[in-house]
């Protein structure tokens, strides 16, 4: 069961825009070292992050909205021309209605009738809307579709758990897709995706009481704290990470890779890439975003354009795990 | 801008199984209306519900996974055959990991490495998935994919609030889709989707305070109730609906259409098709189901399937609003 595509001609995918969201407020390792008791360098050794954001007064829709603007505008559209919008990460400000379609009011499309959905897999829902987005392209009844992803995961911070307080950072980021042009050889080459829920417990949340659903009115705020165990993440990824890469993308093809984008867990997870592709291609904003949860993926690949690190027509790989467990990879041209 | 397909050959899409769970606990009418010191018969003509199920020791993984268990014996292939498992539903056990995850492991399916995502919008994930799986055929890579919904929406029972408390029912339900053969005619004939989230609050939760996440330690049983205002959502879905279908279908080929499946959200988004339809082509469970959330849509056409009202070959239409505000269509040969 392999899901590479084994197409000669890539899907039908190019990025047009992107944009990304991060909160006012900046929260130093320092100041958080000091809050947990932790020796000083403690949160740049152990989880690689020096700095990251809080989300105070902005709400998740307002992030994506900002992103989302910012997308729009560097792929030349306005936003009425979108027609779909996917929120791709799972966080939301109100669980009733549909976080896409906060999303849509926030960009003032409140009456525009642009269908809103969410395509949601953990931190690897950007991946799978990217993949889903080239499919409906396929279809012939999308030209701009909106994916965006903005994450708000640290309300939550307990400071006796330095392994989830100091790593969680909050951001938004967005993309503007659309089906490349006849002289354009922007697309996806391969996908895949594989879920191991055996090993569901790696990252999960910290109870597995049935019952913790949102409606719940016995619901705590133990029971909706996320938590992982690092060395159990860290020994079940390495056992997946590099048959998976090699099942994604033939390892004899991988100099033709310009940027890999792991996911942006924690310096471990981007630290593993280097097993397999050479340190200078690596694409890690850990150090100054913490991990974003789903924006991470779409973060890392704005902060890339920005700083030059690719262009139009080099080849991107972003593959890595999620909560699920899953192991989730792509590869397209930009 | 309309989604509707324009092909005159339809997307490839078989519904080759259906399945369905209901939590064993039966509550009528009766019981409710004495508990909410209500008049007799209040529930059946307000809200047209006789009877619904509460979950209480069944886990939403729980019941996605029976479900799917009978859609997949229905279909005639065993679970490892699935090769991509869709959850249309926004109800979770945990937050994380990925719902889709939390089914494959009740399904006994944790080391089967098939991958899992959420596919959500409301009450309208199912036909959002039918359509993405069309989708995905087309590009080659999934020929088993299992869609399921299961809602657990009834552990907040707000007894001062009977528009919502008596309505709510828990179910899942499940189906297993798969690119039809040549010489089978099974397929989507036309979708439709259209949100306008300036009347996001017909249909909404309680707050709309930003931060009202998951992650929230602040989050009250207050923030997470849901409700809505029968008079404005009946307003606005008047005011949407006929125009929406007309769009979705073209009224002269009405006649082609043999089963029609509101959305199973209340006794008068049912009748409200009634203008268009005959009685007699449409198909509702809310009398014994209640409303079901995303679960609606396949749990009636499975009941629809179980009671002869539709076979192989005749046209079914499903049409409905969600949360959002949303309005999403399809029509497809079963």
């Amino acid at each position: 069961m392999n899901h590479t595509l084994k197409e000669k001609r890539p899907l039908p995918m190019k990025i047009a825009g992107l944009g990304k969201y991060l909160p006012k407020r900046v929260v130093s390792s320092g100041e958080l070292e000091e809050m947990c008791q932790l020796p000083e360098g403690w949160c740049a050794r152990k989880q690689g992050v020096v700095e990251r954001r809080w989300a105070e007064d902005e709400s998740i829709a307002f992030m994506a909205a900002r992103a989302s603007e910012q997308a729009a505008a560097e792929a030349g559209i306005v936003l009425d021309e979108i027609d779909l919008i996917i929120n791709a990460s799972p966080s939301f400000d109100r669980a009733v209605p549909e976080q896409g379609a906060q999303i849509q009011k926030e960009l003032g499309l409140g009456q525009s009738g642009i269908p809103c959905i969410s395509v949601t897999s953990a931190c690897l829902g950007f991946i799978v809307a990217l993949d889903l987005a080239a499919s409906l392209f396929l279809t012939g009844r999308y030209r701009k579709i909106l994916i965006t992803t903005a994450e708000i995961t640290t309300y939550k911070k307990d400071f006796s758990n330095p392994n989830v307080s100091t790593l969680m950072g909050d951001a938004a980021a967005a993309a503007i897709v659309v089906p490349p042009e006849e002289t354009e050889n922007c697309g996806i080459h391969a996908t895949l995706m594989e879920t191991y829920s055996a090993a569901s417990d790696v990252s999960s949340v910290s109870r597995d009481t049935a019952h913790n659903t949102l409606f719940n009115q016995r619901l705590t705020s133990a029971d909706i704290g996320f938590d992982y165990n690092p060395e159990n993440l860290q020994a079940t990824a390495m056992k997946y990470n590099q048959k998976f890469l090699s099942k994604l993308w033939p390892m004899s093809n991988k100099d033709r890779v310009k940027l890999v984008i792991p996911n942006q867990a924690s310096r471990f997870v981007i630290d593993m890439m280097k097993f397999v592709f050479p340190s200078d291609r690596i694409m890690g904003v850990i150090d100054r975003c913490g991990n974003t949860g789903a924006a991470g993926y779409p973060l890392a690949l704005c902060f890339a354009v920005e700083e030059g690190r690719v262009s139009r027509g080099d080849m991107v790989l972003m593959s890595g795990i999620g909560a699920g467990f899953s192991l989730c990879g792509i590869v397209f041209t930009y």
